[in-house]
């Protein structure tokens, strides 16, 4: 019987003993101790490479030394003396075990990698993609050997690496040749799913990136990913070019349905946004396009099927029908994707309803709700507001018909967000003081050295000033402006017997004219925060919660949004604010974990069956809650009863409201 | 217990007895008795009409009756009155059984069609094509039902068909939503291998077609059938544009070396004529191209490449290596096919090797020499003759350079098939009267009222004239012209001391001069002649077969070669006359068979890996038996020792060979 060693493997900690004269990659392969290969042992790629740990290891009972492994023999040497030395490190799949030994095993070297998703709250993403890069050596051709180049690759690649079933992409089989050529009949291939081959390379090759984007109905963000390690490499982020068909989705679902190239011309914007995103995000990472081989896609259920080329007009009205509501694994070039690899691959995360689009589906993937164990309300809020409440293994979901208020449409004075936009609003009660901070400035207005640059007011502006002016008591629970603060608030002034508020003067802007906020402005507010309120509330009302432990602000919107202002407004509600987190793109993360992680796209699947979906429209005791939640403010702070009645009043005298929706 | 009644269906015997009340369609199923319904049983299709057979019965002990069948109501009433009357026929779908019935099946509503080949030997092929439509009636969108319209229809499909894991095309996506609206819900759908949808139409649609290809170096023919019923409904056949690139393949695998975009234009060319056979293909046939959803696409391993987008470099010498020698499933798309359904697939059939391709495959699948009981030859003669040997189970292929010289080239008057060229020689022994006969003529150049119209020799005149000249002793066993006819036969003259024979005077042609056969024509053939029949007796020697049974003639030579001149040359081996068919072209009969038959494309799997591939440029015997082939008769009529040395003789006392190969 030959002699055993013991191997412990650092950090993992898998250990056992190995027979002498052991590869130490196999080693670590029979002990559980993933370390990663790509030439599969062949001494070529590096990154199997490992230390030894030296000294006495009383926990593990053995003496670990480099003096244990095999010597540096020829090949290995030609690897490290190309690469400048080797510091101490040895390529695992060249050493032999000749004693024991504890390694370490260097982050770079793990099979089972994870990055950091960086955001609100840290989240590790195991690395497990979709495509991924073999080196294999395959027969050379012979007279008598009658079988075809590809039928050759196929068994070298069940040999060496498993893999059986095969197909391989046209535009890859037709590089076949050539690169077995320039190889020496050895090729690196591309696998997607380990079912078909979608690149080949002479010889030892490696680079292998996606690119996640997220297509909103204002901006197409793109995030490119280095697939082997799950580093994000570059992003880039355009205006989507539709909006030279309407700012908002129910314009673009117009121009479709009114256009009969319609569909065909929304979709070619698209197409060419996904190209001038992919065009950035490798020039920014330096990166050949043709190693970019896989894409996730997401985006609102119109862009969704805008970007597929369907008529979006379904989505247009009730029953919101989608064309298709699963996942679906695409050829890129299908889509019209030229800038990357004419084989690329491109997976669409499913929708979740007509109305909860693919990009709240990646919500869900990113800030996963439903593993936590208190209730969890993550809101994007755009033209609709997309809602998820999730706790203990159960998530439901609901879109609610905010309407385009909070970008800043339907107000007066309203903008996007871009510079010279009111962002910040502080009014002191009593004295009425005023100030602002604009997008592109780090003053207040009222600091010495600030320039008159307002322009307008965003989302996150409007919703600051009106719920500074209910504090101020400028306008009442009612919405309405005070009869007291016409007669002391020197800003409060009528046109045409409509009081409005003066939130910039004249002097204040770049635009010549004071920047105001309206009566219809505070109604407008009101209208879209009473649906996202209702939409909040039936969802907790039918999973039984009565408190929000934690409320997660997912995009743009949110990431500006204050939130001691949106529960000041009612907004969303009461929570404690140290729980109330912007997260950011949170769509874009979650299509970044699919991109990087292809068990996020089975984990979709899955989801995409568990949620529960509350459609608003149909709900018996949406309008009750709608009406009840137009007050200021629209936290839960009185008794139900009371409160409800209080709202109605208010609302009913109110200065009007949406047709159709009271 | 229910009265049960017995049934029989003619022609196919199934019978049974089953339950009263029993829908006649179930019933046919329940016995085997297999009934077509595309509408799955909605009495929309009339695919599943049937009649009663009136009458007793004796040998089935039943009294059969139209009024033991449930009488017609409102919704089959109104399939036959907007068909002008039932003419006595049935639904089996809407009629149920109330007593004893004998029911005829006509043939076009039988589940399992046949259709019968048409060429020289008549044979059945069963109809089940990789595409059928099916009718699904869906569930109606609604607002608490968030699946897609895709999820909803697979859903359908699963529960009326049957079917699972089915994934769309795209582009078929695209027209899902509309096709629904329109069709109220119903659609009927094409389905490709029962995975994949490939086009949904609204409501009930029938219309399903498919074109099989062969493209040869020449020619590119195709054959437009019918899905459904297996019927063949158009042809078309252009000349391969690629002749501007080079008449012969190894001129076209030279283009493509020597130029940098050369196989791209190759392809391109190809593509080209792929889709001018598909627009010519349609138009005959009267046929929506977008109803065209098949293709099966075939030619020898240089076409094969090209059509595919591959450099064919690799083939133009040893070791001939495949970039991909199995079968391959793509989009036609993907292929540059844009006349046809954009959502179409294609089959290519597999090839056997470097020098035997797809062609070769199918007319393997074709001739299914394996299946006969006597040895059988296919030999298909162009510039390679390919050659399949089989029986009993056993099958050989191999592929012999002939070179071009069977189709006119290397011959001094030598011409391609066209009108004008000389194609039948007769030359009567003593008197050496000669007379011919041109394409496009009926009569012999001696006949009254023939008219001086030859340009040259097409093949299979070359074949004839060479074999007269030998029969008359104008040549001899060893090719060369005898000293005796150059005396007495005075169409024999000389050129620069070179004899030529004149097969046609000035007068006779159309080009001003005559038309002779030289020394170096003569020659040309006994090196081609050589090469196809020291592939023939390899194949034959390794199958250990010293007789031929038969010989099957395939391709467009074979089917204007005169039997026994061939023999006579020695071009195939002795056979009976009877016995030696020309088949046309077996090629496209192979490609049609695989387009409405998916199992022949797995018969072609299996093919493909049976076959014994020869490669005869390894085989040591080949040159032994290439030299002892040179002679006149080549046939096995001497014993083989003597006839070998005798034949090495005569041609080591020839003119020439050609480098290399001796």
């Amino acid at each position: 019987m030959s002699a055993r060693h013991r191997v412990v493997f650092s950090p993992s900690g898998h250990q056992g003993s190995v027979p002498d004269g052991t590869i130490l990659l196999d080693a670590a392969g029979s002990l559980g101790a993933g370390i990663e290969s790509i030439c599969g042992g062949r001494q070529l790629c590096g990154k199997c490479q490992i230390s030894v740990e030296e000294g006495e290891f009383a926990k593990y009972a053995i003496r670990s030394g480099a003096g244990h492994l095999t010597p540096i023999e020829a090949r290995e040497e030609a690897y490290w003396s190309a690469r400048g030395g080797s510091n101490g490190r040895r390529l695992s799949c060249a050493a032999r075990v000749r004693g024991d030994l504890s390694i370490f095993v260097p982050p770079e070297s793990q099979a089972h990698k994870q990055v950091i998703a960086k955001g609100a709250t840290e989240r590790r993403i195991g690395v497990r993609p979709a495509v991924r890069q073999l080196y294999v050596e395959c027969e050379r051709a012979e007279l008598d050997d009658r079988r075809g180049d590809w039928e050759r690759l196929q068994e070298a690649l069940r040999e060496q690496w498993g893999l059986r079933g095969l197909t391989i992409d046209l535009l890859a089989l037709r590089h076949l040749q050539s690169a077995l050529r320039d190889g020496n009949h050895a090729v690196s291939v591309a696998v997607w799913q380990d079912t078909e081959i979608l690149r080949v390379q002479p010889g030892y090759a490696e680079g292998l990136y996606g690119i996640a984007i997220d297509i909103g109905s204002t901006t197409v963000a793109g995030y490119l990913s280095d697939l082997r390690t799950g580093e994000l490499l570059s992003t880039a982020g355009i205006v989507n070019p539709q909006i030279r068909f309407g700012e908002d989705l129910m314009s673009r679902v117009s121009y479709a349905m009114t256009n009969a190239d319609g569909t065909e011309r929304l979709h070619e914007a698209i197409t060419g946004a996904l190209n001038t995103i992919v065009t950035e995000c490798v020039r920014e990472a330096g990166v050949d396009p043709l190693q970019v081989l896989d894409f996730v896609l997401v985006g609102n259920s119109v862009m969704h099927h805008v970007m597929l080329g369907i008529d979006p007009v379904e989505l247009g009205g009730a029953p919101f029908a989608l064309a298709v509501s699963g996942g679906l694994d695409l050829k890129a070039r299908d889509l019209g994707i030229t800038t990357a690899n004419p084989s690329a691959r491109v997976h669409v995360l499913p929708c979740i309803a007509g109305q909860n689009g693919a990009d709240n589906m990646a919500v869900l993937l990113a800030e996963a709700p439903h593993r936590r164990d208190r209730a969890t309300l993550v809101v994007d809020i755009g033209t609709n507001a997309e809602i998820l409440l999730g706790y203990d293994g159960r998530v439901l979901a609901a879109s609610s018909p905010t309407g385009p208020a909070f970008e800043g449409a339907q107000i007066r004075h309203g903008q996007r967000a871009a510079p010279g936009a009111i962002e910040r609003v502080r009014i002191r009660p009593g004295s009425f003081a005023t100030s602002f901070k604009v997008i592109g400035s780090d003053l207040w207005s009222d600091e010495p050295g600030a320039v008159a640059s307002a322009t307008g007011i965003c989302g996150s502006g409007i919703i600051e000033a009106i719920a500074e002016m209910f504090q101020a008591g400028i306008i009442g629970a009612d919405g309405r402006f005070s009869d007291d603060a016409a007669r002391t608030c020197a800003r409060v002034r009528f046109q045409e017997r409509a009081p409005e508020f003066v939130l910039a003067e004249a002097s204040e802007t770049s635009t010549g004219g004071p920047i105001v906020v309206t009566q219809n402005d505070v109604r407008a507010i009101q209208l879209a925060k009473a649906a996202l309120f209702a939409g909040i509330k039936l969802l907790m009302n039918r999973a039984g919660v009565t408190q929000a432990g934690e409320i997660r602000l997912a995009g743009a919107f949110g990431n500006f949004i204050s939130p001691r202002h949106a529960v000041t407004l009612g907004l969303i509600p009461e929570c404690d604010l140290a729980n109330v987190i912007a997260v950011g793109n949170a769509a874009g993360d979650g299509a970044r974990i699919a991109l990087i992680d292809r068990d996020a796209r089975e984990e979709a699947k899955r989801l995409a069956n568990m949620v529960e979906y509350v459609s608003i429209a149909v709900e018996p005791s949406f309008q009750d809650e709608f009406v009840a939640a137009m007050a200021l403010p629209g936290g839960p702070d009185t008794p139900p009863a009371r409160r409800r009645q209080r709202r109605r009043d208010a609302v009913l005298a109110g200065a009007g409201a949406r047709d159709g929706e009271l």
